[in-house]
């Protein structure tokens, strides 16, 4: 199954000729999840070819408005090019007011449902057949959330060269072996799925932090991830800022990313007084090899691991 | 006095990757005045190096999204680039409770004072030493205004070899002249200030539509502009829908253009459908030559008449 991060503005709160403010879109086989809404997403989104019709959800971490104001002009465009599909808002819990202000004073016609749902406590807020989106509150000077898109795992390979040698033919059995449930032969022999397939493919695991200073328990949050996207404003020259207002150095975001064992770490809301990367990179390479800038219209496809 | 235009966005309701949503700056010698505020505005403005410091003033047209939504996104910016000086907002009466539900909802402290201004009658809305705004109601489904930036007439040209062969030294008599007022010599002699001044130069004009459909009104408002910037929101082989939607065909604004007549033309709020701005042209330059297409980020420097 196909995976990939399109980063759509990886600005900070100010934006800059290169970067946009903040939105990023997991692509999934059958559907988007938008990940922060900043001013300009749409524009984006219309850049990188996104499509305004699929099946989609989006998910605000906070209510600055680097990272929201974008969400009523999304909407607006969607219903200007007629989308019919509901579309899934998540988010913290004054999302519900000012999309309601915003359409009061705003006026628009909306040519499909939308539905917002308030975010009032960690924990599990999105389950689907393939993958979960889990939630948790972040250290910001405001409520705010990190998120966690969880593929579910998928069964293992079947082989049925081995489900016919024990006499299993083509048909209903297979399905339910596939399904994970074990048959009962005419002969009374049981056959348990593991004994035609191999084992469960691991689901794969993207963590986005939103605006956050440190915390412990974003490793276990993280811990094991395919992708960390990670606030990363300011540099290590700024520590003490960052701090202040709630966010990361690009030494801190490394160092939650080798604690929490990730496998690649993504580097975001980059301050716009940072115009060459390279000065961010090097500051959390030192501690983490794998380590990425950020960059609009970038695209990482997540592989799976067989 | 330099007058200069610049397009920051000149899309219709729907962004394209070539058009943003409507914002057009007027830059004066020492302040700018910016003419709706689509989303997108601010990035723009950076693009094209305007400044987020200057003297300003936001004249929105009508409270579609298009037009507004990039408003609370500037304002957040020029806070986090720590502007000083005021701002003033002109709009339809919704803009207060917009601007109010926005900053309720979404957080942001400002470093400077927002002075919102409600249009509740047309006429003049801004009388400044140089220059006025004049408003008046648009055709459109909602209440909206189209304006026009009127330069006061400036003194014509002052000739001192004139005023010395009259035995007037410089000096304060000088000064008065040049204030057009009369100067009694001690010969008992009134100088009128024509004898010592070419005549006073006209101010220039600069009319922007907002979205209207034609109406009559509109001819004497925008009577002998230097530049009309018109709704072009769709062809002639729409003039139905366009109509029904309150927006102006390229044939319609060139009629206006020529009833008004105006010097130059300007087609702005381009259907993303266009993507060939000759198509557009060509419609209204059979009834008005002097028509431009306007692109994002095209200048336009209005000149003096001497």
């Amino acid at each position: 199954m196909s995976l990939r991060i399109v980063f759509l503005g990886t600005a900070a709160g100010v934006p800059s000729p290169e970067r946009s403010l903040p939105a990023i879109l997991v692509q999934l086989e059958r559907e988007q999840l938008m990940f922060d809404c900043g001013e300009g997403a749409q524009r984006q989104m219309l850049r990188a070819r996104c499509g305004f019709n699929k099946k989609m959800k989006v998910f605000i971490t906070h209510m600055h408005g680097d990272h929201v104001l974008g969400l009523p002009g999304l909407l607006q465009t969607m219903a200007l090019l007629n989308r019919e599909r509901k579309l899934d808002v998540y988010g913290p819990p004054r999302i519900t007011d000012f999309m309601e202000a915003v359409r009061e004073t705003v006026p628009f016609g909306l040519t499909f449902p939308v539905e917002i749902h308030q975010v009032e406590e960690p924990g599990v807020i999105v389950d689907e057949q393939g993958f979960r989106v889990e939630a948790i509150l972040s250290k910001h000077p405001l409520p705010s959330f990190s998120y966690a898109f969880v593929e579910k795992p998928r069964p293992g390979k079947f082989h049925p060269e081995k489900a016919k040698a024990m006499g299993i033919k083509e048909g209903p059995l297979w399905g339910r072996l596939q399904r994970g449930q074990s048959v009962k032969l005419s002969s009374g022999r049981v056959v348990r799925p593991e004994e035609v397939m191999d084992k469960p493919r691991e689901g794969r695991k993207i963590v986005y932090t939103g605006d956050t200073r440190p915390f412990r328990a974003l490793e276990k949050f993280a811990s094991g991830a395919d992708v960390l996207i990670h606030d990363s404003t300011l540099g290590e020259e700024l520590a003490d800022r960052a701090m202040e207002y709630g966010h990361s150095t690009p030494r801190q975001a490394a160092e939650t990313a080798k604690k929490a064992k990730v496998k690649t770490l993504i580097l975001t809301h980059i301050s716009q007084r940072y115009k060459d990367p390279n000065k961010v990179l090097k500051q959390a390479k030192k501690i983490f090899k794998n380590t990425i800038v950020a960059e609009d219209f970038m695209k990482l496809d997540v592989p799976v691991l067989e």
